[in-house]
C-alpha cells in the first residue's frame, strides 16, 4: 500500500459534510485498505468558521475556498455546498488544479452538469456524483455502469423524503396538506422553507440526472415538466383510497414507445395499492428501472439525512481515489444518443378526473361527448348524486396529456359541470 | 472512438450466452457508444456444434474452449459455461493470455474465487461477476463499490428463485412440496434435477460470495450453514400464517455485534407479512443491505433467466472493456479484514418449535424448564388440545444457536414430548 496519503478537500460542513468527516476519521484504516493509500483531510471550507467542529482540528478551517481547491496538492474535492454558484466555480477550478471532483449537488448537476463533465474530461479529472439522487442509494452507478450494456425504457421512483412523508402522513391519517407539512417541518423532516421539496423543484433535478443517465442523452431541468404538490387535498387522498390507490409525488423518465424521444416529469400520482411504490413510508425512497433485458428493478432505501448522503458521498470517494492511484479516470458524460426531450403533451398517461355537475338526464352523455372528441376513451365513470348537484369520477384510459388536458379545458367550458374538483394523473398499473 | 475491435470470446452458449451474443449483435452501436471502441464476438466454445445458434456466424463456433482462450488475441473472455471445471482451468488460462474475464459462476467463486482473484491479479486483468448472485440486480457492484466508504453489517435476501417460487404456492395455495416442486418444473422455474436450488447449494454460493465482498473477508461454500427447504411442510407454512408470517429461504450474513467474526448461513426462516421479503413473488429475488451511515437499503428484481443474467454480463463487459481501453483494471479481491467466519451455533436467532406433547398437566412446566436449563428465554406459548394428545408452539427470544438446538435435542429426550413437529428460525423482525 502506497504510504503518501492522498489529500481530501471538502467544501461545506453542514449535516453531510461533518458525517463525511468523522467517518474519513473513525474508519481511516478502512477507507486506507481499500483504496489502497490513505486519505487525509487537508481542508474543510466553511461559511461561519467560528462553529465548533467536533472531530476537525481547527487549523484545517478556512473560509478561502477558493484559495482551497487552488492550493494544487488537493487530489480529491467534496463538494457538498449545494446551490448554483459558487459551487460551480469551485468544481471547474478544482479539475484546472489537478483534482477530481464528489458532488452531492443535484441542483448544479441538473442546472448545468454539461459544464462540469466537459471541464472534467478537458483536465483529465472524475466528477462522481452518487449522493446527488436518493441519497445512500446505489442508483447513479448502477443506471451508469450496471446497466451499460443494457437499453433502459423507464425509471420510475419516489425520489424527495419530505413529500414522501407529507403524503404518507396525508393517506395514513387523513390531514389536508398544510397540517401534514407542519409536521413535517416540527419532525425536521421539511425545511424551514419547504419551497424546493414540496414545488417538486428538487425531484425535477433529480428526474433530469437520471433520464440524463438512463437515456444517453443531455436533460436539464428546464426539459423536467414539474408539477409540487400543494395541490393534493384531503379529498384527493379520499378518493385515491376509493380507488385502491394512494397518491405519491413521482418522477418518471421515459423513452417514447418508438424510441425517438425521451421525457422527464415530476408530479403528484394515484398509484395502485398493490405497487410496490404504494407501501415506500415516512421519508423513504425508492426507484424502479424498467430495462430492456434486465426487466423490472427496484431500488429503495432512505434517501436523504446526514449518514446515508455521506456513504454514497464515501463510496464515490474510494472510486475517485482508486482511480486516481491507477492514474484512470471512470466514466464521463454520456449523452451520445442525444434524443430530443418531449414536452409533457406528448406524455401518454392517464387522468383521474373528479367533476361537479347539474344533476339533471343528459349530463354524462355531454361530457362522455367532450372526452369522444378529443379521441380520450373513458375506462370507469361513478356518478354520485347529492341535493340537485352531482359528482363524476371520471378515469381514463391512456392518451396523451395534450388530449387530457384538451379534454379538461374543455369540461370547464360545459354549462353543466360546475366545477373541477380534481385533476390527478393515474400511474404504476 | 477507437475503431480497432475489442475481441471477446464467449465460453458456453445456452439460454445466457446465446443471449448475450444476440445483445452483443442487435445493441452493437450502444455498446460501441459506451465503450469507446466496437466489440466484436471472435468465437463462442460449445458442447453441441451441430445446435444451430440463430445469428451466431458458423465460423465463430469451436468446441475447444482451451485454444479459443489461449489465442493471445482475445480481450475479454465471458464464461457461462458453470461448474468448476473446465471453467477454473479456462478463466486461470484466460488471464495468463491477456484477456480480462466476466463470469456468472457463483459455484466456482464461492469454491475458489480466491485462486481467480489471483490469478487475475498476478496478469493485472479484471474478475467480474455481477452475474453470479440475483442475475440483473446490480448487488456485487453496490457492495463492492457504492458501500466502499462504508461498513456492511448484514446482508439478507431472498437469491434464488426457484425456491421463493415453490414457497410461494406452498403459501398461496397451500399445496405441500412436491406438490409445488411439480409445478415449479412443469413452469421451467426448477431443473429436472432442482438439487441445487432446493437443498440451497445455489443460495449458499451466493451467500458466501456476498460475505465475502461485504465484509472483505474470504468466505468460501464451506463455511456457509445450509439447510434446504425440502423438509418445509404445509404444516410449517399454516403455522407461520397462523403468527402472521410466511416462510422464505434466506441468505443471510452477518457481522457479529462484537465486530470480530461474521457468519454466513442459507434456511428456511419464517419472517413477519409485513417484511419488504414477506412480498417477494414468484421466481424473484430481494436482497436487504444494513450499512453503517446508509441504513437499510432493498435490491429487487428478477433473479436469473437469459436476458437478465445477459444484462449484467453485459454491464461488467462495459466495464471491462473501459478498463481495457484505460489500461487500467477494477477492483480486485479486498478481504484485508481476514475475518473469522463462525459456526452456526455462534448465530443468535430465534427458533418456532412446534411439539406433539402428552395433554395432561405439568406438560407446560417440564418444556419451559428445559428451555431455562439452556439459558433460552421463551417469548410466546400456544398451547392446544386434541384427543389426549396435544401441541405446543413455542416461540423464543433470540439465543445462540446451539443453546436453541441443545434445547430440541432435550426436549426430544422428554417422556412427556411425543415429538417434535417442527423447528423454523424466525427472521426478519
Amino acid at each position: 500500500m502506497r504510504t503518501r496519503p492522498l489529500k481530501v478537500a471538502l467544501l461545506g460542513c453542514g449535516v453531510v459534510g461533518s458525517e463525511v468527516a468523522r467517518i474519513m476519521t473513525t474508519h481511516a484504516d478502512d477507507l486506507a485498505a481499500r483504496i489502497g493509500a490513505p486519505v487525509e483531510l487537508a481542508g474543510v471550507a466553511v461559511r461561519r468558521p467560528s462553529k465548533v467542529r467536533e472531530g476537525i482540528p481547527p487549523e484545517l478551517i478556512t473560509t478561502d475556498a477558493t484559495a482551497l481547491v487552488k492550493r494544487g496538492d488537493i487530489d480529491v474535492v467534496i463538494e457538498v455546498i449545494g446551490g448554483i454558484e459558487p459551487a460551480r466555480a469551485l468544481i471547474t477550478t478544482a479539475f484546472e488544479h489537478g483534482a477530481s471532483v464528489v458532488s452531492a449537488n443535484k441542483a448544479l448537476l441538473a442546472e448545468d452538469g454539461a459544464t462540469l463533465y466537459a471541464a472534467a474530461e478537458q483536465h483529465g479529472r472524475d466528477l462522481y456524483f452518487e449522493a446527488a439522487v436518493a441519497g445512500a442509494i446505489p442508483l447513479i452507478r448502477p443506471l451508469r455502469e450496471s446497466l451499460a450494456g443494457d437499453k433502459v425504457n423507464r425509471v420510475l421512483g419516489i425520489v424527495n423524503g419530505t413529500t414522501n412523508f407529507i403524503l404518507d402522513r396525508m393517506d395514513s391519517s387523513g390531514a389536508g396538506y398544510s397540517e401534514a407539512l407542519d409536521e413535517a417541518t416540527a419532525l425536521g423532516y421539511a425545511e424551514a422553507d419547504p419551497t424546493a421539496d414540496v414545488e417538486g423543484f428538487d425531484a425535477a433535478a433529480k428526474a433530469a440526472i437520471l433520464a440524463g443517465i438512463a437515456f444517453h442523452t443531455r436533460v436539464r431541468l428546464d426539459d423536467v415538466y414539474r408539477e409540487g404538490l400543494t395541490e393534493v387535498t384531503a379529498a384527493d387522498m379520499a378518493s385515491a383510497r376509493r380507488m385502491g390507490c394512494t397518491v405519491k409525488l413521482l418522477a418518471i423518465c421515459e423513452r417514447a414507445a418508438d424510441g425517438k424521444s425521451v421525457t422527464a416529469r415530476v408530479h403528484p400520482a394515484m398509484i395502485p395499492l398493490s405497487h410496490p411504490l404504494a407501501s415506500v413510508r415516512e421519508a423513504y425512497n425508492a426507484v424502479f428501472v424498467e430495462a430492456e433485458a434486465a426487466g423490472q428493478l427496484m431500488f429503495y432505501g432512505p434517501g436523504a439525512g446526514g449518514s446515508p448522503t455521506a456513504s454514497a458521498v464515501l463510496g464515490d470517494l474510494v472510486a475517485v481515489c482508486r482511480n486516481k492511484l491507477a492514474e484512470s479516470t471512470g466514466p464521463g458524460e454520456s449523452a451520445y444518443s442525444r434524443l430530443p426531450v418531449s414536452p409533457m403533451g406528448d406524455v401518454v398517461t392517464r387522468y383521474h378526473i373528479s367533476l361537479d355537475v347539474a344533476d339533471k338526464p343528459g349530463v354524462l352523455a355531454q361530457v362522455a361527448t367532450v372526452f369522444a372528441e378529443h379521441g380520450v376513451s373513458i375506462d370507469t365513470v361513478r356518478q354520485q348524486g347529492k341535493d340537485g348537484e352531482a359528482s363524476l369520477v371520471v378515469v381514463t384510459h391512456r392518451a396523451p396529456d395534450a388530449a387530457l388536458s384538451g379534454t379538461v379545458e374543455a369540461l370547464r367550458e360545459l354549462d353543466t359541470v360546475r366545477g373541477v374538483a380534481s385533476i390527478m394523473r393515474v400511474e404504476g398499473e
